[in-house]
């Protein structure tokens, strides 16, 4: 059952093993870049679906403005490799990161964001270390409920705070509108936007995120730039939300099936520490297996995939390898050290995921 | 709120940070250490929990016999550094896995689980390559259903084929009885004996599994080992089966609430590439807070955890540093390439999980 390019890298790395398809990568970005271009927003892809600057580069060499990052430990990755102007899309505090952050700001451009008063109260001390201004946007919650100030009184007020704080320069607001919240998101930003003004400030970034509302941009009037991850691999989520089709998904994880021990279940080497627990928003099983999409992975141990094969006319033996694609493959690509990239049914070399791990 | 411990760790490490306390993992090693020894059974302690060779050392200088692996890379990070007597739970086949089968079986004593005839055929290329025999036992299914052979006169057969194979040496019969298996277990397990010594074969290895299965060692006549993983560090399902309390959790991971945008709620900057989105098997929410145990980590992003405080009379402030008991412990070292030790309030050094992402 297994292809050519299967048997190959099964040979040389074994399984499981996590392949990226340099075709489709390059195509995803040129083609996310190409749609951020035409609504005339500038594209800060989120390296943390990736976390290698190989392929920042790329983005950026396709157009990109810039990149995001979560953690200033994968900003630290990508500013040692070259990559400038970031965006880290996080609330940072303390005295430890206050100082990463300050030696960070010596030798890249760096934006930060916050969502509240102690956050800002400590970013200045970044600045001082760096002894340049830090620029901060605004986040703002427009429906997911995760961070953001939740009112546009709020990111009024706290706009105020950074614009009159030392070594702080206010640069405007960053949000995470839901698939459904633009128009929310419209009457937020309209509302901050006036207040700002009344006091004499302005916003040169509005930042809007997510690679699944590729197919919102353009309806936020006043946003500047657009920040999608996942969008240069792609995953389950993504074509079930409709930003992508199967073969645009540039990961596969390939696996070997190790046990068929029942007529309807059989194990893969590849288990929640591989694949992970994620369960993609509600999706039926943990990935969906190209060469037999009736098998479902119905649950995980750590090492083991477990196959209900209960629907499947054709069903794989032990010793095949198959390719999945994830549920969410940001996750997924954390747990590796490195990727191997092909070209269609070529082997092109190895990515080290420089960025992984890298939780603070 | 932070204790001054956790103040230490914030400054000199950052958060979030996955902290060991040396002082509960010895006596984690030590009780069920004991709790073997008393039932007069070999303890193999499985190292997917903890990935570091130190820790395993620990564990065979209390007294285990060997240990027990998942796959192939972490049982050579282990005998690189120097531990024997190693214990493949797993179905291994292919042409890069029984080369490096046998280089390992060169140099170590090695063991190997299969539970088909697929992988008992692959198997004696890596006796061929170390040019020494491998030992094999045979995996059993008892009602968990995820890799073993589901019927004694299955394992049987499958003990007679490796009998005969060149370079194979069979060895006995694994399992991993459900907690309520045990009975069934003892059916299987009587059978397959009879069936092999009427084959002229006996088994010196009957291993069975599972910290959880703690509170069952000693149901199985005829077992000779036990292979407990979790134990080391426990976690909230361990408390939750009765085989630990929470002050036997080792393992904490230090969070800092970065935002508190609405009253009923914040974030941790932890989140799923961190405590991994695991359900444990049905917990509430993805982790327990130590300091505020009504507060419930009700969804993740990458690296957010949700918090819902509704429930909370005292709710932390932004800047707060908590400890988190995770789910499942051993998916969250896997996450991370070292650990903060600690003893009691001190910090002791650095450990590093070196068999970190071994997945093949």
């Amino acid at each position: 059952m297994a292809t050519p390019l299967a048997e190959t890298i099964a040979r040389e790395y074994g399984t499981p093993a996590v392949v990226i398809d340099m075709d489709k990568v390059e195509a995803n970005i040129a083609r996310v870049q190409a749609q951020c271009d035409a609504q005339g927003l500038a594209n800060r892809p989120h390296i943390k679906t990736h976390k290698s600057p190989e392929l920042a580069k790329l983005q950026v060499a396709a157009g990109a403005k810039g990149i995001t990052c979560q953690k200033i430990g994968e900003a630290e990755v990508m500013a040692a490799a070259g990559l400038d102007d970031i965006l880290i899309s996080y609330n940072l505090l303390g005295e430890e990161k206050m100082n990463r952050l300050g030696r960070l700001l010596e030798t890249v451009s760096v934006t930060v964001a916050a969502d509240n008063a102690t956050v800002v109260g400590d970013l200045p001390k970044a600045a001082a270390v760096a002894g340049r201004p830090l620029g901060v946007v605004i986040e703002c919650d427009t429906g997911r409920k995760r961070a953001g100030v939740e009112t546009p009184g709020e990111a009024i007020e706290l706009a105020k705070l950074v614009a009159a704080s030392p070594g702080l320069q206010f640069r405007g607001f960053m949000m995470y509108p839901t698939e459904d919240g633009w128009p929310e998101a419209q009457k937020f930003l309209d509302t901050a936007l006036a207040g700002i003004r009344l006091e004499g400030l302005d916003a040169e970034i509005i930042s809007t995120g997510g690679s699944p509302n590729m197919k919102n941009i353009g309806k936020l009037k006043g946003a500047t730039e657009h920040r999608p991850g996942t969008y240069i691999y792609n995953d389950r989520m993504q074509v079930e939300v409709g930003v992508a089709t199967l073969d645009d998904c540039a990961l596969t994880v390939y696996s070997t099936v190790v046990s068929r021990a029942g007529a309807d279940r059989g194990i893969l080497d590849a288990g929640s520490k591989t694949l992970t627990a994620d369960p993609g928003g509600g999706l039926d099983g943990y990935g969906l297996i190209l060469e037999h999409p009736e098998a479902r992975i119905a649950k995980f141990a750590e090492e083991h995939g477990f196959l209900d094969l209960s629907k499947c006319n054709e069903r794989p033996k032990v010793g095949d390898i198959v390719r999945i694609v994830p549920n969410h493959v940001c996750v997924v690509v954390n747990m590796v050290d490195e990727v191997v990239m092909v070209r269609g049914d070529e082997i092109v070399g190895i990515l080290p995921v420089a960025a992984r791990g890298k939780l603070r």
